[in-house]
């Protein structure tokens, strides 16, 4: 990364910068509204429904919600992790001295498995800068091979965190790299938050034009979306988005900054992955999770930057948790309702929005009969596919 | 359906009239361009993937191609059905005596399991006539609760076809409904070929902006497609769909009637399911098929009526067929590259682009190096989560 020094500050006309750097090499991904979700999302379980849960016993929530979301899943590389690689290398490129003192040739590094590999790996081709990826040895074949093709030196290492980062240091000090780490700083933070910026576009046009962003006049449920009384009568109420490291939430609640637009978290419950949750009620962060949720891009603790976004300046309003069986059924609706390829942890704010008592009473008592506009960010799309099948048969 | 003396000629007028009926029933859905199938369809095969194919030993095609897919996918029910659904009832309560003779009563009546039964269900119920549906009494449970759920009468039968067309006879003698096959009518066909109409027309309006349907920029691959300078300057230079019944195969290629653009039908050859390829070279239509394709809405024989469009009136210029091996392969490549869900039916004419040497040598013969704007039509995404686990993994 460039020197924190260099950094802009946080707020939302930095994000907006951001968004100027990296609209050119990243899709403006549409937005998607869905009729039969939104009636499912404002349609109030049963008593029966709640029994077996950790809300048995009390009264289900009468939320309205209408679900705008943004399908990152259909992002460059399948996921938003393109947003923050591009701008952190472009911030990189202009810290005084970096390219003059053999940057490119340098290059960077990380350690990931994930979407942020790939991510980095592409971001650094396109600005032909080197990339070295250390991955553990068990990967699965089809990752190592995309991070390959991308063009970046993949480097192997064993699977714990300190054999990871053991190897990550070694390649620095060989080659004098610059690490990029997939959250735990600004440059990456403002960099995803663009998406929040887009999606308030998004709808905002919708709203002004009364069609959706197919092209279509809004009907149905959404129809009432541009009669509302209070909340944001020009787009959307509120933003809900996957929590792990934070980078994403902190940079969406940024986007937010002054706009009225609430921003809430949504994460795993399983094995103490709810760590961000945890953090927000207890009031300290929580620095090492250890989970393996089925959300697996979700299962790490919120880092120092996105903290002082999420909790200590309190842009972000509330944060929530769903179990794996919640984020598995989600993932069948969005399979078979929206014919959409999301990854776990991508399907876990709308699990909040359909089975989360907490977040749903929330909604009926702030926005009443009118009730909000949601926007959800669909994260990635990056499941591979014979381990979709046994995700998806596992879950009936 | 309506009496055969009441349809409109089979022209594209025809069709123009049937979108005007249809259009505020159904969704004008998306289409959608994809760099890296465009690339992959454009770079040609190896020797070596060709040696054990029914193409060994050939020189690999060097075709130029960008796809446009026309997402039916995201269709109400899922799938491209309700388009001749709907035109069909509104021809039938147009039909003189129908009404009066107390038609929404009696009802209409269809056998089918799949997507057919939905979509005649759906547009019964918005025109608030009753709707019998024949299923097999093995369906999956999840059809005959969809079924049911748009407010259909179930009625079983065995699932062989003489059993099924019995119950239905029953149910005609009983109720005096009305039947509404699924592909073999005029009506039927008119309402399908709608979709032809908007993906010209989507297309079009991408390459007078030389924006793509998503609002971004024409690039990569797709900067050269409004520059160029034989075949159809304004838009699409052909469209291939999937032919079962040729309902849909006809209706597109009568919306294409004096465009210029020319339409290719797609099928699997499993177990002789190319009964329409295999007619249409021997000049004689086939009226059985028997073959458990895994392209599950393809294991239908031609009818008459869109056989009188798809060869007697050479609307069509080719039909292409591949393997069941190629559907799941690309079925795959969808999941993966575009993160949409797409039955394998749907999957059969992208198969063909990408695998079928002898489209791919046409396609390099006719184009040349500027390559063809080819339409791809995706007609459904209905597939049971757990039967897709189970096809995506058998694939490997």
């Amino acid at each position: 990364m460039a020197a924190l020094s260099t950094t802009l500050p946080l707020t939302r006309d930095s994000v907006c910068w951001a968004h100027k750097v990296v609209k050119e090499h990243v899709h403006r991904t549409p937005v998607v509204t869905n009729q039969t979700l939104s009636e499912l999302a404002s349609t109030p379980r049963t008593v029966d429904d709640l029994k077996d849960t950790r809300f048995a016993g009390k009264t289900p929530a009468k939320p309205v919600l209408r679900l705008w979301f943004k399908c990152e899943n259909l992002q460059r590389i399948g996921a938003f992790k393109v947003r923050g690689a591009f701008y952190a290398l472009h911030k990189l490129l202009e810290e005084p001295g970096w390219l003059e003192g053999g940057g490119k040739e340098k290059g960077v590094v990380t350690h990931s498995s994930g979407n942020h590999a790939q991510a980095l790996a592409l971001a650094a081709r396109v600005n032909g800068i080197k990339a070295h990826i250390v991955m553990p040895e068990i990967s699965i074949p089809a990752k190592i091979n995309a991070t390959k093709g991308y063009g970046a030196n993949v480097v192997f290492s064993g699977s714990t965190s300190v054999e990871r980062e053991a190897v990550t240091e070694k390649v620095i000090a060989e080659t004098g790299a610059r690490l990029v780490p997939p959250y735990d700083h600004p440059d990456i933070m403002l960099g995803q938050g663009t998406l929040g910026l887009e999606l308030q576009d998004q709808v905002e046009s919708s709203f002004a034009s009364k069609v959706n962003p197919a092209g279509q006049a809004l009907r149905g449920v959404y129809a009432a979306a541009t009669n509302k009384t209070k909340g944001n009568k020009e787009g959307l109420d509120a933003i809900i988005t996957p929590c792990g490291g934070g980078g994403m939430l902190s940079g969406v609640a940024l986007s937010c900054e002054g706009t009225g637009i609430k921003v809430f978290g949504a994460e795993p419950s399983y094995q103490g992955a709810d760590d961000a949750k945890r953090g927000y009620e207890s009031g300290e962060r929580i620095p090492t999770v250890s989970s393996l949720t089925v959300a697996d891009g979700l299962r790490t603790p919120v880092g120092v930057h996105p903290w002082s976004v999420i909790y200590e300046r309190r842009l972000v309003s509330g944060i929530f948790s769903v179990t794996d069986e919640e984020i598995l059924k989600t993932m069948k609706l969005v399979y078979e309702r929206m014919k959409m390829v999301v990854e776990p942890s991508a399907c876990v704010p709308l699990a909040v929005a359909l089975f989360d008592e907490d977040f749903r009473s929330l909604v009926e008592k702030e926005a009443g009969e009118e009730g909000w506009d949601l926007g959800i960010v669909f994260s990635g799309g990056n499941v591979a596919v014979d381990a979709l099948g046994k995700l998806l048969a596992g879950e009936k």
